[in-house]
């Protein structure tokens, strides 16, 4: 981008950060810093575009804002790469998903469980508290690398040997559901958050201690909108992206 | 919520961490633990409930997980206050959300620049690279707790004096975009990731350091789904979840 530049209400000064921003982007998308490089320290950039060491910040800020960079304390400006995109609609699969994008996903059963359930957990399901229910916890990858982590919650009564068939139908859900006589379901509501890793999701999803995750409660139905399955999930937050398009459908 | 509890598909040490998790829960429920209270330290519990300390801190990795508490380094395990419902559908407003939910919302405009459109912006709002657009950084706050600060684009051209009209307007899209004599806007698109707070985004929103944000970008059009607006936030991670509901229109 050139700098053939803006007026700007706040002043000569915002074109400044802005135009090392402009430059360092454009050194990103032509391949000349990478994802997982680290950029030059801002006094060096400071020195050779001839500012202060906070503008050079304050470029770096607008470029983590818009999510090329990861600025975190000790690693320096690390550019990240881009997030896999992973929609939000009436139907929701991980393969389906990546498999658009010619990423293979893979996903295992990391263990399985039979708990008592939860209020919240059997309210949302329409069962009474307390009720049997599967807790099942699953890792996914794509392209090879750890994505999210999630634990399923359905009835035991309604799913009998569902933690075998999930792991048999290699932890599709898509495809265990088949498999229990399910050939449809849809997305009924996610509710999406985001917070700190815990110890055990970053150890799963190989992130760094004290790196992000996009939290998921999401609740699914069978196309008549009968709640079956919750799945509560973290995502890797530099890896994934969740995309809402009301009007794509 | 009682101990009748499970068969375990890992036998009685799973029920063990559950027994306490559902314990701590009840007295997050009952009022016992407020949002912000830190809990006991692992080694008390374990000590309280005759157990190795890897189970209460399994325990506390399930309420992490389930969004009660936060686990931090340092600063122990606290209590989460429930987080701000904010439903992305078709149409969306701040103010609509939390109006319903009897919370005042107040926005203020922090900054504003007019800038040479990025090609990824302009590209979204079809118009040619380097198009002037304004960037106006504003902070909103929800029952006085700041919640969320975003950059809106849009043009220079289409909104003359924007800058004036959304200042004036206390920082409402919806109020502004009606001055222009839009009384109507659909959502397009939004894209949620999670990753850590920059530090002046921690500053705004009243962060601590390493803590997490919820980043969206969205895409706002007119009803026949021209896009004319497109701002990027960060939300408190801990204070806010955005919830899709696809039927629930």
């Amino acid at each position: 981008m050139t700098d053939t530049a803006p007026e700007t209400a706040t002043g000569e000064a915002g074109t400044a950060w802005r135009r090392i921003a402009d430059a360092l982007a454009a050194s990103i998308e032509q391949g000349e810093y990478r994802p997982g490089d680290t950029l030059p320290a801002s006094v060096a950039l400071a020195e050779q575009y001839g500012v202060h060491r906070h503008t050079v910040r304050q470029a770096f800020r607008h470029l983590a804002e818009c999510g090329l960079v990861t600025v975190s304390r000790g690693r320096g400006t690390q550019v990240t790469a881009p997030r896999f995109p992973y929609r939000l609609g009436r139907r929701v699969s991980m393969r389906t998903n990546f498999g658009a994008a010619g990423i293979a996903v893979s996903s295992s059963v990391l263990s399985t469980q039979i708990v008592s359930g939860e209020a919240q957990h059997c309210a949302m399901l329409g069962l009474p508290e307390g009720t049997p229910l599967w807790a099942i916890e699953t890792l996914s990858r794509a392209g090879g690398t750890p994505v999210g982590t999630g634990i399923h919650y359905l009835s035991v009564e309604r799913f009998p040997g569902f933690d075998a068939i999930l792991t048999e139908a290699g932890a599709s859900i898509t495809a265990a559901f088949k498999a229990c006589g399910i050939p449809d379901y849809v997305r009924r509501s996610t509710r999406l958050a985001a917070r700190l890793a815990t110890e055990r999701e970053a150890t799963l999803l190989q992130l760094a201690p004290g790196e992000a995750v996009l939290q998921t409660h999401a609740l699914d139905a069978l196309p008549d909108l009968t709640p079956i399955h919750i799945v509560n999930s973290a995502f890797a937050g530099e890896r994934m992206e969740m995309v809402v398009e009301p009007f794509g459908e």
